[in-house]
């Protein structure tokens, strides 16, 4: 019973809290009429007894057909021999920039007032190339693969990002002064695109600096484009500027125009099934699926919703220092809309 | 004409303000009549007339037969084909470990306060190897390299330094969900000489929670133990937390009880020559290395009136919103000693 002016979206709640936070996302697109028909598939760590399989063919099918989708945390088992799931969906579908707005939430404090950042992270290659052996016993190496395909893509996205969201300024983080092969490419490709983008300033940072600056004044920054690992690593400081990863989205840019949002939070297995669970960062990444699909008045009403139920303080998570639950959240949110 | 009472140590006052700050460090070790003859060589990019050279054999032999040295900034060159200065230091004199202590300044306010932690970096191998090569046009690798013997000998030397130092807990720090092979070995290393100590609580904590832990609550740390580009990053991050690189200390430990200390700040062309660099990171580095040589008394005497100094505020340099220069600032240490 599929309707025509649906969009179909694919959804894959994950594992943990997943469920929860997705249920409270479906329950604010309902409220705000939303025209969107939810593809779910079950893609986790947690075996589901139907496929017996952690991630089908379907579920990735089901992404390259709908082109747009929402995740939710999936658990990554340390050194159990198998791939994290994550990184297998960035590989199969091609995922090649991560686009994770940070901005600080009105009402609630943290020491940073005004953090405004976008950190575009290069999503497929550098240190996450699963390439390692061991040399001898003893000596073990990892190969980082930086390629000049894969950085322009990144570099490019980061800047139309840039020009097409009113932002003035690309910076580009780095360690070429040790990795001058690498990092250097990286570099020269960034240069390149910044030449096409003469309304944009461009600079480059070294990571370590670029560290110490976001802790003493995030305000530096505007938008920041990098290889894997730093990217990695810058956007969880930066989500701690404003409070953690329980509140900043996150959307992965494919090959072909598919975007897939998701809450880069941990899959909390302590709080699972209990209604504890903060859905905001799952909220707020599906506000950036929908202005993927240029739905930006559903958008705005989604994102007022959320902020202003946050700036209020009444309901909050227990995560933010309240005492709600995840309905009582969620339902207040839809009374905003 | 040398003192045979007085201790030998290599003074490197690098380029840019280096020169300055050493002179600063010179000036307070005199006034708290610290038994020290300095033995100096000059060491840096910029090309010394007398010797041609950037690093002479002479300048690494000092440090190899005194066994303690102070080290100013040494600028890096991007991309003019050779190699950085300080990575040269470390490799030649097996510079195997680098503890950065990090600690608010009183008086000195920063959006943090009461931030005490020791980074402990891995000094020689990683990300730093050097071995970088293009594989096909417009695709490059650099390796990483972990070893089982470095990786014992930091970690070993962290729980050390946690344990006479009164020191409760020791992090290490990694990604090992992403590099199994390389920061896996990272942290066997550290598991097994965890079970020596078993007064230390010890912890494994991803680099990318991390980071997002340490902005919002750097209390959560003690000592951190990580590999190079870690250490290269979580210490910059954690300067940021103080008010930056020219208020922290570095020490690096060598094979043999080297014990070389260095300001890791950059060498700021922009000021040098001006009496307007604060010499702070100088002079707190060299009471890390008067600690090292069990000078205790010299070295408190001298800690208690830097950090007089900056908490009084009278005379602080521009860096620190101050006015004072470089020689003011040093004369109303040495008045407090
Ligand atoms: C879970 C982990 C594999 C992942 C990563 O390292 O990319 C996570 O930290 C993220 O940022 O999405
Ligand atoms: C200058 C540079 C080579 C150096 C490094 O990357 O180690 C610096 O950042 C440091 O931390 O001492």
């Amino acid at each position: 019973s599929s309707d025509s002016n649906l969009i179909r979206a694919t959804l894959f709640p994950g594992d943990g809290i997943g469920p929860e936070i997705a249920e409270s996302v479906k329950q604010v697109f309902r409220t705000a009429d939303v025209p969107i028909e939810w593809e779910e598939h079950y893609v986790g760590t947690e075996i589901d007894p139907r496929t017996q399989s952690f991630l089908t063919w379907e579920s990735l099918e089901s992404v390259r057909q709908n082109k747009v989708g929402l995740k939710g945390p999936m658990a990554t088992p340390i050194g159990k021999g198998h791939r994290s799931l994550n990184l297998t969906l960035r590989k199969e579908l091609n995922l090649y920039a991560n686009v994770r707005p940070c901005y600080s939430l009105p009402g609630y404090k943290t020491k940073y007032d005004d953090v405004d950042l976008i950190t575009i992270r290069e999503n497929t290659e550098g240190e996450y190339s699963g390439l390692e052996h061991q040399v001898v016993r003893g000596v073990v190496e990892s190969l980082k693969i930086i390629t000049r395909q894969a950085s322009l893509r990144v570099a490019e996205y980061a800047f139309h990002y840039a020009k097409t969201h009113g932002r003035e300024r690309v910076s580009a983080i780095h360690k070429a002064n040790i990795m001058q092969k690498t990092d250097g490419l990286f570099l020269k490709c960034c240069r390149e695109v910044a030449e096409k983008y003469p309304e944009i300033v461009y600079e480059e940072v070294v990571i370590d600096n670029c560290c110490m600056m976001l802790v003493k004044n995030p305000a530096l920054f505007d938008v920041l484009v990098m290889p894997n690992l730093y990217g990695d690593i810058i956007s969880d400081l930066c989500a701690g500027l404003i409070g953690g990863l329980g509140l900043t989205p996150s959307c992965n840019i494919g090959e072909g125009g598919i975007a897939l949002a998701e809450a880069v939070h941990g899959s909390a297995p302590d709080i699972a099934g209990k209604n504890l669970a903060n859905p905001t960062a799952l909220l707020l990444s599906s506000v950036t699926m929908l202005r993927h699909l240029e739905l930006h008045d559903k958008a705005d009403k989604i994102q007022d919703a959320i902020l202003k139920t946050i700036a209020e303080g009444k309901y909050r998570t227990a995560d933010l220092g309240g005492k709600s639950t995840t309905t009582d959240f969620t339902k207040a949110i839809c009374d905003h809309i």
